[in-house]
């Protein structure tokens, strides 16, 4: 048996955060030596919501994948590559529709909350309801084994799964593997204010930020409130924000010391929070290091063209099998 | 100014009978002169009610090729070709999807009669409800100017409209015609039993039907249900179903004939419909001998390989022309 095969994407609608980059990120480049990896720029599915204004899609797509590489994935052990470009991701999402109950996709739960809280823009599309079909037919061309999925990602997957199911069932037994959810521990990043980091909330520090502009955003970030003054004592573990971040970038021994200091009262917020800072880019040094490489060359098109011929090879070999299946004969 | 456009499609779900011959071939092939014509083998439509037992499409496609070649389609002037070869399509009818407001569908009048007539399969999926955004991809991808259409295919190309208006108002005026509904006049031709001709209701007389069937099918069609002798005068023009058939075989004299044998009870059903029957026999015979023609030489997957390149360069055009319009630019 060979490694397992995982597929993820992600929708270039803006620069990429520490959310991003802790809660996704990490995790492709984590399983990209253990699995053979396919990682997609998902550029139609970015449509679903982007499609009054689309004309960014493709400059945050050289930003993602930028982003991607100065992280450390590697395209020597991964396939990245871009979505609308292999254009049998759009041929098996018509096939999909055809077994695809509506009343699944209304059923979704992501779909009712997306519908809810993005309000303000017309989401009521055909393309919309049926984003979890596109989905199973981006993970399913591959016949991913595992995807990495948040958990409230898992009902999507399991749309999948019955995707696969109801295929399997009308065209032949063991056509598509069901991949399973790959959960991953996630550090929690929330923004300044406390709320989940969105580009939407303007609570997020981006990848891209300028050091001073990652040392001003940490400064503001929300502390204990229940601590006006310094010396008062605190209780980072349980009413700081910011604390979410010292757990991130500093050891054991550093954060205990932090608990410490401010439990009694001799670490001001202020000045906590500068060291934080500190420490946050100087984490983050050697990914905008990379990122600087990155810009200076057009490597990042070789990679993607690289890419898509791989992920082309692969859907081909899929395609091919799935419409003999539905068929039984080929005409040509 | 070039010729007009036009596109149209049918589905290779069963054999084709004198409806489809008098509804739909003839036009097209009178058509084809005066019209640069993509005329397709609409497969992926066909899996929207035969998915579940898809594996007759591409037999269905081999006879429906040989019947509109028989009929007098030509390949010279005529573009045929199969949807499912152009990927273009579903493409298409993905970026369509993300523009298309569910409730546009959902409102489609064929939509809801459907899901009522064909109760016995389970319609209510995806695929089905997006019916009219593949139809819309069909259509555009090749800007056609007029569809010739039937009266009930008027709000399919409604929507058609309504998508390349929206599609225009979100990414550039004048990107897609809107293209023309081309109602042509077309005789009435009812089944045996005097319900629209159907092969679901096996009253259909089918092209490939040998001369022996026709006739038995023909005696068999009800006449004046209020003339039980021959002795009794019948009213051909309000009572009889079979007179539809004369008034499409018979020269006006030799109708007006009819006429007046059975309103003076001259002439009884039996013998009207076995000279209708030979009629009808003699007009298809070039048809039939047509066929034989074409059955013995697999010219027509030749043909069909060429309308599909043909077809190809068309989307290709404007497929390269609508990503720009929406992302602006190319990356790559």
């Amino acid at each position: 048996m060979g490694k397992g095969r995982i597929v993820s994407g992600m929708r270039p609608t803006g620069p990429l955060h520490l959310g991003h980059l802790y809660g996704v990120l990490r995790t492709w480049i984590s399983l990209q030596s253990e699995y053979e990896c396919f990682y997609f720029i998902a550029d139609w599915h970015a449509l679903t919501t982007e499609y009054e204004e689309p004309s960014k899609i493709r400059d945050y797509t050289k930003e993602l994948v930028l982003d991607w590489l100065s992280a450390g994935l590697d395209p020597e052990k991964a396939v990245i590559f871009v979505q609308s470009e292999i254009k049998a991701h759009a041929e098996l999402y018509l096939l999909f529709g055809m077994i695809t109950p509506v009343s699944w996709l209304e059923r979704n739960p992501t779909y009712k909350d997306m519908l809810q809280n993005l309000q303000e823009r017309d989401l009521a599309t055909y393309g919309f309801l049926g984003y979890p079909v596109l989905q199973a037919a981006d993970i399913l061309i591959y016949r991913a084994d595992k995807v990495p999925v948040g958990l409230d990602q898992v009902p999507h997957l399991e749309l999948t799964r019955e995707i696969a199911r109801r295929f399997n069932y009308f065209y032949g037994e063991g056509l598509l593997p069901e991949p399973e959810a790959k959960l991953s521990e996630v550090p929690k990043i929330p923004g300044l204010d406390g709320r989940k980091m969105s580009k939407s909330y303007g609570n997020a520090i981006f990848l891209k930020d300028p050091p001073e502009v990652v040392k001003q955003k940490i400064l503001s970030y929300v502390t204990d409130t229940l601590r006006p003054r310094k010396s008062d004592p605190g209780d980072p573990e349980n009413r700081c924000i910011a604390f979410n971040l010292i757990r991130l970038y500093y050891t054991e021994e550093e954060k205990n010391a932090v608990i410490e200091d401010c439990k009694s009262a001799k670490l001001g917020c202020l000045e906590c929070k500068r060291r934080l800072a500190e420490k946050v880019i100087s984490a983050l040094t050697p990914l905008w290091e990379e990122r600087k490489k990155w810009e200076a060359k057009d490597e990042w098109l070789e990679i993607l063209k690289e890419g898509n011929s791989k992920a082309q090879a692969e859907a081909k070999k899929t395609m091919e099998i799935l419409r003999r299946a539905i068929f039984k004969k080929e005409l040509f």
